[in-house]
């Protein structure tokens, strides 16, 4: 039987630690292919590059595996590998990170690992972006991998609802004390943010953004509240950003 | 009485026109503050600048007005009126645009005006990105401004729901052709990429993204039927994407 195209992307570049636990589970299901920002691409929400050139390098990073290295966003490598890497080809599943630190909640609007997810979906590729909750270069990926394994082969084995994507997030826990999977919604929380604002060595003012991130959501449905709890959270996503509770009460405004 | 707090801001840069179209309109309606990118910054998606400084300078281009360049995204450029420029009062309206170009139907995750606007309904403030249908820097915003000076008036006098912004695009049509305005749902569209390969006098390869906009949703409600027919779109949109709908499919990942 013909093994399965997985296409592997992530925002924190092609020689992340997180990308390499992404490829070894996944090219042990399927054909991987990597196609990686060259560069941290952190924040980069669903940025594409349109007023620049985009510079793409088969890399050998991966042993054995077709892999390349893209100066564009994330949502840019996914457009590229669909486009040119693969030439038509299409993947049975595209899967992005594993992202150092969270994209729960409100972090996924922001994420440039989701944004690459999202971008497969729209193509009509079931997608799914893991993220472990541990910002550090050295972030220890183990104990989510065979919990990845099972996500993905259920994801292969079932295939996935028209423009859906998964938005995976794994609790910074050794494996036996991880509780299992929780399907879950977007938690309502946000971000307060603060800015240090500080001189330059040429005598500049900036500023450099920081915050903290701030959970008001109550609801025990919630990928942070079962983060918080010991679970994976899964929350399944979409590109539809229609508040359709709104429309009727915006009926009003056609009649101005 | 005080006039209300109105922040503005683009993804075309603070010296493009169809900002100074907005600026016009709302400072007829309220204290208007502009802080926006010093350079074009469309495509940006919801991007936020988290490995750099930033930078903010206030410029006199909008005569009598408060008004700062920054170099950041959309996004940042909301958090850094915010929280620097306004020093937290609160706006009672954040609008974004008017963008030269579509952002209706799935355009919206790749927009930094609705980026911009969704940055705000974030932090609570009522938010409307703005485009106009044509790409041109000499785009003509005449037509659409009694209608935007009515929709920011609508929203000023009656809020809008917790974390919901308005996704509105005006069709590039003489006044008298406008039909009016429908409050639609997000069109389930797409872009179909193709992908320009040259070489640089360098002799590097390159790739340069270009696409074409493909809409099979046939559906009578959505904002691309409202502007083929000659309507304003609005759709109400917001943060929270989770897709309620597949929570119950995926209940079974939870047993694996």
């Amino acid at each position: 039987m013909e093994r399965p195209l997985i296409l592997i992307t992530n925002d924190d570049g092609i020689t992340a630690p997180g990308i390499r636990a992404l490829v070894e589970v996944a090219s042990q299901l399927g054909e991987a292919v990597i196609v990686a920002p060259d560069a941290p691409q952190s924040g980069m929400g669903h940025a594409i590059t349109v007023s620049a050139p985009i510079r793409l390098h088969p890399v050998n990073v991966f042993e054995g595996l077709v892999a390349y290295e893209c100066s564009g966003t994330p949502a840019d490598c996914v457009k590229l590998a669909r486009h040119v890497v693969l030439k038509g080809r299409t993947p049975a599943l595209c899967i992005s990170g594993i992202n150092h630190g969270s994209n729960a909640s409100i972090n996924i609007i922001y994420s440039g690992t989701m944004s690459a997810a999202m971008e497969a979906s729209l193509e009509g590729i079931p997608s799914i972006g893991f993220s472990l909750l541990d910002y550090s270069h050295n972030a220890d990926f183990e104990a989510g991998k065979p919990f990845i394994r099972r996500m993905i082969e259920w994801v292969l084995a079932h295939g996935m609802a028209h423009g859906s994507l998964l938005n995976v997030n794994i609790p910074n826990l050794p494996a036996d004390e991880i509780k299992g999977i929780k399907i879950c919604r977007q938690a309502d929380a946000r971000w307060v943010e603060e800015f240090t604002e500080a001189v330059d060595p040429r005598g500049q003012r900036y500023y450099w953004l920081t915050g903290r991130f701030v959970n008001n959501d109550e609801g025990e449905d919630t990928d942070i509240r079962a983060l918080g709890k010991g679970y994976i959270s899964v929350v399944p996503s979409m590109h539809d950003l229609t508040n359709y509770r709104a429309i009727d009460r915006l009926k009003n405004l056609e009649n101005l």
